[in-house]
């Protein structure tokens, strides 16, 4: 096998993605070696328009590797430009709102007439099964009707929502994995279908533990426990303040706690015969939260976490987000890598999390600007002229 | 195309998984139509032992479709098992620590030489190309070292883990992504190949916001805002207590932002020139954040929405987790079913986000108890005899 083989060889992609959901879903597509080409109004699509001009720094985070082409879908001239694309294309990725597709006249039927093998992959806010189905869908929307921002926060704070945008992308790469299994079916079948993903089902499988701990205690434990175990069954676990930020360490077993006791010189809690099983030990959580506090208040986080970790004991440092942008192991990962923007200038954008041994990641370009590569697909895959090309401009098409 | 086609219609899988990573990615493949066997310990996988015996709450959600088999894989003759279904299957699925599976003499290497066609898929805590990459992982570490908990929470409190296990269930999915792309190159290469995923690589793209937030800031924003806008830039923008819970409340344009005057009966605010864009509402964001808590603290959720709604601007509740589990539109999309346990009764159990219109989900099996279909696996796939079986589960090998 040549070493310049990957997966997704020969796979063209449509993306009609906006903001985090679809855009991430592609992203990971193209680091598997598809060809992607990104359709935008001509205004460009919405994560375009935050700070920074046309390129804002998620979007150019999250645009790597695809040709960006302005399209006007709401001409006639620019819905047929799409569909003489999609007639070439394998996959076409949309996270417009539900039925939006299908008012442009470029639903999955009329897909799916023209281009048997097709795939159309939708990301959606709501599973098209339920009542939500056209409801309009946002990450803050979607956290708080589906558990997430009950499940969050310390049990005496108001709920709050996981800062990062989960239900964006674990909806992304659910329709990715969605997308790949109907390429697998179309080897067998020869034929494309409908691929849909709704960022609430994506979410709920998460909250597993959560929602385990509510059925099991029948509602008598707290949804939310802060940094403290689910179950408030282990202890001590928990974040504790030192000199200098936070460190999360947690006794997951009773020897783990007695060496606890001996990295904090505490011979008589060692002794202690109701310290000896978690149970009691949870009998006595702001006690002995108060006691490892102390101890970690009066230390560095490194000093903490070399002591601990001398002793076997679970550990970990509270990055702040300064520091995950220098972290050594992300750094060595090239989950977060620099590149050299032609209008911003050093910007850092995002690897893939998936490590195919056989399937080398390719160098991919800058997210495009807007436009950028109109002209270009529409001569190589259309052979349109410079006149056509022209007239579809001044026509307010392209 | 037969309607009982599925996207891993003929596909054989070797779960060696743990907790919730890797059981979660082959839930999934048993939902694309894979055939799954899951391989433990004779003393079972460490989530069946949980609350509730070998069927803990959490194992039963994350398990069904799968058969079974106990295997010592310490022994000889358990490895020698092991190998000759794998020399049988498609993909194997694990989460073992790092290194574990060469250190049994079942690495890549081993299984690669034993069947070419076979994939290797591991689920990581942190990518091997950096310094943590032996270190032990879990869900809240994870969280940790990657900025999540940074970005989570209320700026005046500590940093606080999303309550749900993001890091796993990001990885898995991943994990099931990198499946389906090497399963999809194999059509063309004929060879396996070995997938890995890091949790923390998988964490790293869902803080896209507000790792941009702190780079275009220069660091002068907050790292976490609770419900607030994560940029500080929209108000209002949070969730706000009602009588009987919490509604998440945003005005995304200026116009919504008018409409909320109407609707809360203040043509001041409505007239208030101060007020009329983002930045200036923005600047008296206490203020606005307690008119808007005064209103919606005088009224029921529902009766919030139902306002809100008619007057077109976004809005959600913020669900308790028990009203999640009964909660219509989660019931419609198929995401939590209720399923009759042989030992347990009446179980909740998630389905498969993954919607494709041509792959319908099969009717999946109660998860497995221990070791449930050790005898019949072995005896359909290596054709042992029940005096073969007998031997082996003697010997303690099954």
């Amino acid at each position: 096998m040549a070493v310049t083989d990957r997966a997704l060889q020969g796979v063209t992609v449509l993306e009609l993605g906006q903001i985090y959901n679809v855009p991430y879903c592609v992203l990971l597509l193209a680091n598997l070696g598809a060809e992607v080409i990104k359709i935008e109004p001509l205004t460009g699509e919405p994560a375009r328009q935050r700070a920074g001009g046309q390129d804002a720094t998620p979007f150019v985070m999250l645009n790597s590797g695809k040709r960006g082409v302005c399209l006007n879908l709401k001409s006639d001239k620019g819905k047929e430009l799409f569909l003489a694309l999609a007639a070439q294309a394998d996959v076409v990725v949309e996270n417009y709102r539900a039925g939006t597709l299908d008012k442009l006249g470029l639903g999955f039927e009329v897909l799916h007439a023209l281009n048997p093998r097709l795939i159309l992959a939708s990301g959606r806010g709501f599973s098209r099964k339920g009542p939500h189905r056209s409801l309009a869908a946002m990450d803050l929307t979607v956290q708080a009707m589906t558990g997430v921002m009950a499940a969050t926060g310390f049990a005496d704070n108001p709920p709050v929502k996981a800062g990062p945008a989960f239900a964006d992308f674990l909806g992304g790469v659910h329709l990715l994995a969605g997308i790949l299994a109907a390429l697998l079916q179309r080897e067998r079948t020869g034929q494309g279908q409908h691929v849909e993903v709704a960022m609430q089902d994506a979410l709920l499988p998460a909250l597993a533990s959560n929602l385990s701990a509510l059925i099991d205690s029948e509602g008598a434990l707290p949804e939310r426990t802060g940094n403290r175990h689910g179950g408030l069954a282990l202890c001590p676990y928990n974040t504790y303040s030192a000199e200098d930020g936070w460190v999360a360490i947690f006794c997951a077993t009773d020897r783990q706690w007695l060496s606890l006791c001996d990295v904090l010189h505490r011979p008589d809690l060692r002794a202690d015969p109701t310290l000896q099983t978690n149970p009691g030990r949870a009998k006595r959580m702001d006690e002995l939260d108060g006691i490892v506090g102390e101890w970690t208040g009066a230390r560095t986080r490194r000093e903490c976490l070399a002591l601990l970790g001398q002793a076997g004991i679970p550990a970990a440092p509270v990055l702040a987000l300064h520091e995950v942008l220098h972290d050594e192991q992300i750094e060595a990962s090239g989950m977060l890598r620099t590149i050299q923007h032609p209008r911003r200038g050093a910007m850092r954008v995002f690897g893939s999390p998936i490590d195919l041994s056989d399937s080398p990641r390719p160098e991919l370009a800058t997210a495009p600007g807007l436009g950028e590569h109109t002209r270009g697909v529409l001569r190589d895959r259309l052979h349109l002229s410079d006149a056509d090309l022209d007239a579809l401009q001044s026509e307010g098409v392209i």
